[in-house]
């Protein structure tokens, strides 16, 4: 159930063009929350609400020195989204492999 | 724009459990609406929804034959989530090496 949730989270998260432009700005390296909100076109409370959302979601690390928030990108968050799509994968693999193997045994030579 | 307002509706389509649970089940072949409604834990509407959702954003594809829709998964759609995913990769990548090149330089012997 745990990892539904997580996964909920992670999905939902990611499915905003506003917290996907802060992942990939992020993936360049850490930058303050002034820097990024500069890049958005919206109020600064409204950028702050995806800021902690991505950041409930463990998606984002965020640390306070004085005035200055930083956000630095967690990128070990990202492996519940690729490990689920992995799975998925999987089971169309082995689904391949079984109708392969259908196709075969029912091509083979029956005498 | 238009891949912005996909990746928002993949994702948010995979933000759920009973979709992707869906989802996960089509990965071993099609099955009819009945079929995948009778491992959820909802009304036939509440469950349509999903589907209609599923098939909007094209990661199933439906189609009725008689009184039976027959679902089935549409692997190429999950391309938009491992591109996107794939991308910021890189970038992490790029990053490392950066750093990797800038200790190295700054570690060089100066003589």
């Amino acid at each position: 159930m745990a990892q539904y949730l997580e996964l909920d989270g992670v999905f939902l998260a990611l499915a905003d063009p506003t917290r996907r432009a802060v992942i990939h700005r992020l993936g360049r390296g850490p930058a303050s929350v002034g820097e990024l909100a500069g890049e958005a076109t919206m109020t600064l409370p409204s950028f702050m609400k995806h800021v902690r959302m991505l950041e409930s979601t463990g998606l984002i690390h965020t640390a306070k020195s004085g005035r200055v928030r930083t956000c630095e990108l967690n990128r070990e968050r990202f492996a519940v989204v690729e490990n689920w799509l992995a799975q998925q994968r999987r089971l169309w693999e082995e689904r391949t492999d079984r109708l392969e193997r259908f196709v075969i045994a029912s091509t083979e030579d029956p005498t």
